[in-house]
């Protein structure tokens, strides 16, 4: 149902369900490709001829994906954020996006920053709330996002092919520090904490960066699991391996202060980031500057795919490094 | 993600992630217009020139759209159910779906009948599943559906007119009978509780009869929280009134032996019939009873779109009843 049949108001006293929906999610249509938004059986989009429909759903979950006491702002830029981020790994162009979501309460003093949070990103990148559903519930969030990119031109994990570059976009590992900050594994001063929670709340989508990047990477990825982890899954569907050079890895600034080995592990297995890891061929190496450049997106060029299965860290010796590097388990990694 | 990225088998111990994944969602595609489905960071659908995207999300939480000991196949069954039964209320033809699901614990034995329901439904409709996200946490399931639709030819919420007639499809009433037995509100024998039941756990998306009337119905929705509250959304968003005949309502089979005002109570209030109710300007008449018989659907005709605002509810003898019509608040009503 497109944000039309809800069960929650009944039971809050406060906020009927559909007053919900229309005070917090419902504006006026913006794009022309969106026929029918929010309020029948049904959202209907329009595609263009010639493009293809990206689609990808995630869902948050309390005490999971996010602490209980996080800023309801910046949870709903963050639950959008990481839908947005799927886009990019794919060079789609948002177009549109649902949003379920259950509740324990109808309560405006949540509602009311988590949807301009929401909102204010979506708006950023032209993506209309579309219809979603409501209820009450364990909070839980479930947004499916909507992107649209010419015919062949999508950016896939099984597309790397030996002698690509290996880039990623961004920095890493600050997202992960703010987790260890808040978590008692290290103590951050007041500033070095807010800055590193800032890129853990916050992420910034590369959607820029993806759809720059059509035509000149072969494969993508977003990292929200871990840099290894996330490389991995590249490497499997291609069967291809990597070798990848840590001390060329860009490290979150937060990080400096950190031991050697801590900055490594937080680099390669820390979560959260939302960057892009992508290969591309090395005559591309301008092009994939330029689209960096183009789309404000700082890259780093970090390795290289290679015919030998699995992922190799080397450091700027060239020494291959034994890490134990696995993939971010938002709450209950180490 | 498109199950690419998830977070549950690193605690279950039991089952990882992409075990989950593969063994009980994972299978060969099947349909042309899925270019990408399961496995990278979007799916990506081709729509089809001439066509439009019909999208619905359907969040369903435990314990309150279902028991805590709902049958799992059952449960499969009924939450793509749900979600087809709005494609149908569009007149939109299912193509694919996303899962998004968090689970206490990667269980094999609910699992397997989950999977089992919700594949052999999603097959029997073409629907494939192509993406989606699992997690720990409190079970929910939260489904978004694809359909297509001849561009111009949805059928919408707000397309009633005056002089149109009301029908409905198939029976209602029985499903809510099957929640009042299990309520303890009322006592069934073994086999209306079972009968009764089963119009409840495992509802019949009215696709065919969907797709049958476009070109012939003007508005439609389906019947999810109740025939007068579902039908009341037609009105206002048509800024129109109606004259329901009570009498005319067909009831579901299990609901004889029950007096008049519950028969009519859960005929008019009672939710998850999951049919159609529709509106079609009176020359019509023929073509709708064509559309039900060349679908299999029954139909009925039920009533009239007036001017006056406002739903008058009238008995045979063409009194208007004064009936406490509430929608249908899944767990909490009465």
């Amino acid at each position: 149902m497109a944000f039309a049949d809800t069960d929650l108001g009944y039971n809050s006293g406060m906020l009927s369900e559909f007053d919900l929906i229309d005070q917090y999610f419902t504006r006026p249509p913006r794009r022309k490709d969106v026929a029918v938004g929010i309020g029948d059986d049904c959202a209907l989009l329009l595609p263009e001829a010639g493009s293809e429909l990206a689609i990808s759903s995630d869902m948050l979950v309390e005490g999971r994906h996010f602490f209980p006491d996080t800023d309801a702002h910046a949870l709903g830029h963050k639950c959008l954020a990481v839908n947005l981020s799927d886009l990019a790994a794919m060079g789609a162009e948002p177009m549109a996006f649902t949003l379920a979501l259950a509740l324990p309460e109808a309560n405006p003093t949540w509602l009311a920053p988590f949807s301009a949070g929401l909102l204010e990103l979506a708006d950023r990148h032209g993506c209309e709330l579309i219809g979603g559903d409501t209820t009450k519930g364990p909070l839980n969030i479930c947004i499916t996002i909507f992107g649209k990119i010419p015919s062949g031109c999508a950016l896939h994990r099984n597309a790397a092919r030996v002698g690509d570059d290996i880039w990623i976009s961004g920095t890493v590992g600050d997202a992960r520090l703010a987790l260890a900050a808040y978590r008692g594994e290290l103590h951050l001063d007041e500033r070095t904490l807010a800055t590193a929670a800032e890129r853990m709340h916050r992420p910034t989508p590369r959607v820029a960066l993806g759809i720059a990047l059509r035509g000149i990477a072969h494969a993508a990825i977003d990292i929200s699991d871990g840099l290894a982890g996330d490389l991995a899954h590249i490497l499997k569907r291609s069967s291809v391996g990597a070798c990848l050079h840590v001390d060329a890895l860009p490290a979150g600034p937060m990080l400096a202060a950190q031991d050697q080995s801590t900055r490594r592990r937080f680099m390669l297995a820390g979560g959260d980031d939302y960057e892009l890891c992508f290969t591309a061929p090395a005559p591309m190496r301008d092009a994939v500057l330029q689209a960096g450049a183009a789309s404000g997106t700082p890259v780093a060029r970090v390795g290289s795919i290679e015919a030998a299965p699995g992922l190799r860290i080397v450091d700027a010796d060239g020494t291959v490094l034994d890490l134990k590097t696995p993939s971010f388990d938002h709450f209950n990694s180490p």
